[in-house]
């Protein structure tokens, strides 16, 4: 055992220090198949001192530190990368609802909490935080933090950053730098908050935060909603969002190619719309006061029908009861079931200015199907806040294809003046892109203040910033 | 003339290098009496290029650069200091509207434009750039985002760095670096936005930024309330929020001391309540909704007809048209014709935590009438964000004596977890609390990031970082 190993021992305990292949095994494998690590050890502390003493360790000895949450990413920023000799910190044990000010609608909670456990200790005082997307389950608010997660309720609450209010962060060589504001004004210096949210654990480890809270919807009117054109969905969300005086909490852009699967991927459900449109719209009314309980139900259907006699909409149909709007979330969130009937799909996670989202899947379905015969495309968007995802079936997979394809599809986001990553990062996944398209004096910048706040460059190396050439 | 004025001159042409007495005057003049700076030169570049151009050369000569919006600030953070030979960089001649769009509710514009501007641009779509205060006919937008401004409606809509989704920024050496999204997802590395949001511009000079609109609501519904205990008041903004389904945009806090000067100060309006209550609450909800337009104010009548009789409210007046809104919030925003009726005070901007605010000010109250004996408190609160404008009157204005009982304010702020700068910033005036009350790794790492982008010290130096001892 070296004397790193056991030195790690001596801060965490002999239990929490994973050596052996077994133990690191969940640790080493990422959600997804391509990103598979090793690491020289695990290591679990139980607290903000342990976490800053094993830094302050390993920043000394130059051993590489990969800070992990709930491993649920999908671009291998959490993967050790053979060779580097890294270890792994997981929060997984600094997983404590801290404190809960229902009146002050705050949360406190250490790094490791569970969004899940975050979401319930919110509903528990009648209140939400309303973070969610699939990993929910297992994900870990450090994680989604460092990441900036986003998810289906963005267009009415925003990105992870924009919940949170304060941070605790441990920098690369242990100082503990104390954000912990629960403060909705505080002007005092740098956004350094905001530096380290989004960083994928590049400049330091999240320990803590506080995050916002909101009140919790009393009841949800939901509803699918068929449209021939998706050049029109933009405009049926501002009037949605008028008529319910802003509590569309998602609107989420189904196109007929997917919906064309979901037979086979729910084979229990009948289809929604028969014809299947070109366009389908799940959309989520959340009311939050008592008045709206029953209202907005009521008003999504007369809007509705109003829209369909105006020939904006050709059909609608609004969930009357809980199990109704569960089965419009399933139909929506089946995209790993459709996407998978047909094998390996290319994904993308792109954003696209409101309008030009429209635009861009016009090009991007023409001109792949000119850069890759026999390719079908398959995607959903959240049309609220711009983010395609973006996935094509393809029978070749080597990878010069594969990214070729890729760049075509980000050439045409880039015109359009959209992102190569909207809410997955960036991790090992888009380094080549983050190399090429993201502007070279950002890239600067960045790589200016990675030097300033890690200069032996120990935190998650080779993760978002592209190697200088 | 120097070579180095010639060579503004030759950028921006003579008519805009201003160096006489004269017409640097109202440029070297702050807001504030206190602050009297001396420039070199004032220069006024109408583009990016003009501004990237200036940085350059200033760089290479290490002559400082101030950059100014519309100088209305109120820590002297655009003084010149004397000595420094600085020039101030105005960015008054780039006022322009760059693009507005409607149905994505962004509007692009550069660093000059005027708050009042930008907001008539977004009311003329039926939208609102919802950042409101004072100083909003002369303040310009590239200000309000060096210090991130707050104001009035923060409660509802954030400060300007959530308005934000997109900047360009001039670094140090005249490099342009381009974060103009219009995204709401973008996860492509470091938040370098944020870092230069509420900067003051001691980092670069912010030269465009793409800008969130929300829709305009349709009517208001605006009352004054009285009560006798601030510590009721967060229950009430809680439960007024859920009954109008987060329609509250300004809940502020009148103490008694307060409207008991306003007769003499607005000596043409009738008292509200007579006899003057403990509490007056200023709250405003916004009808974003047609559906809304009479129901917000029928609501908040019958609500507070019902916490009259409950108790936890002892009298309420809504206002019943536009000219009544118009004079609650007169009384609210006279709070300069009403500090200024017993001479000179001694002023804070502090934030703290929600539900510390009552003990904040029963703290304050209590201290520092011990601690200056004669002084008399005098506040308003934006009471939805913890925002309180604490002054104090003195008969004594010698400087040490004034510290002193800053010194005794902030100990109670920092004690509750309150922030001892709210919503101004540091400018120059909040230096030695910046220094003796910032985290110390927190300035330290804000040092080593003002060393990495500015390396000369070119930008805006000797405000908000404090000199390392």
């Amino acid at each position: 055992m070296s004397d790193f190993i056991a030195s790690l021992e001596a801060i965490v305990g002999v239990d929490h220090v994973l050596s052996g292949d077994a133990a690191r095994e969940k640790y080493d494998h990422g959600w997804l198949p391509q990103y598979k690590g090793r690491s020289q050890a695990v290591v679990r502390p139980a607290s903000t001192d342990e976490v800053s003493r094993i830094l302050s360790l390993a920043n000394t000895a130059k051993v590489p530190v990969i800070p992990m949450g709930g491993n649920t990413g999908l671009t291998g920023a959490t993967m050790a990368v053979p060779d580097l000799n890294a270890i792994i910190l997981t929060v997984e044990r600094m997983n404590r609802i801290l404190e809960i000010k229902p009146q002050s609608h705050v949360i406190r909670v250490e790094a490791g909490a569970i969004l899940d456990d975050i979401r319930a200790a919110a509903e528990a005082e009648d209140l939400c935080f309303p973070l969610v997307f699939g990993a929910r389950g297992s994900c870990r608010i450090g994680g989604n933090l460092a990441t900036n997660a986003g998810g289906s309720n963005v267009l009415k609450y925003g990105n992870t950053r924009d919940l949170c209010l304060g941070l605790e962060v441990v920098l690369a060589d242990g100082r503990v730098m104390n954000l912990m504001s629960e403060l909705h004004k505080d002007n005092t210096g740098y956004d350094l908050k905001n530096l380290f949210i989004g960083a994928e654990g590049t400049l330091g480890v999240i320990t803590a935060a506080v995050l916002k809270l909101v009140p919790l919807p009393v009841e949800y009117a939901t509803a699918m909603i068929a449209m021939d054109h998706v050049e029109d969905a933009l405009g049926l969300l501002n009037t949605l969002d008028r008529l319910s005086g802003g509590a569309v909490e998602a609107f989420e852009f189904m196109p007929k190619s997917y919906c064309d699967l979901l037979p086979s991927a729910l084979p229990n459900l009948q289809p929604v719309f028969d014809p299947v449109p070109e366009v389908t719209i799940l959309v989520e009314l959340g009311a939050t006061s008592e008045r709206d309980r029953r209202f907005l139900t009521e008003m999504l259907e007369n809007a509705l029908m109003g829209l369909i006699q105006e020939g904006r909409v050709t059909d609608a149909v609004v969930a009357q009861n809980e199990s109704q709007r569960a089965e419009m979330w399933l139909r929506r969130e089946s995209t790993f079931e459709v996407a998978g009937q047909k094998g390996r799909t290319l994904d993308t996670d792109v954003a696209l200015p409101l309008e030009k989202l429209p635009l861009f899947l016009s090009r991007a379905n023409a001109e792949t199907a000119q850069a890759a015969p026999g390719s079908e495309p398959i995607y959903i968007a959240h049309l609220g806040d711009g983010n395609v995802h973006y996935s094509l079936w393809m029978d070749n997979h080597d990878p010069a294809s594969h990214d070729r394809i890729v760049e075509v599809i980000e050439d045409i986001v880039d015109d359009l003046g959209g992102s190569f990553s909207a809410e997955h990062g960036i991790g090992l996944m888009k380094l080549p892109t983050m190399a090429r398209r993201k502007d070279p004096v950002a890239l600067e910048v960045m790589r200016g203040i990675k030097r300033q706040l890690d200069p032996n460059a120990i935190m998650n190396p080779g993760k978002l910033l592209p190697d200088e050439t």
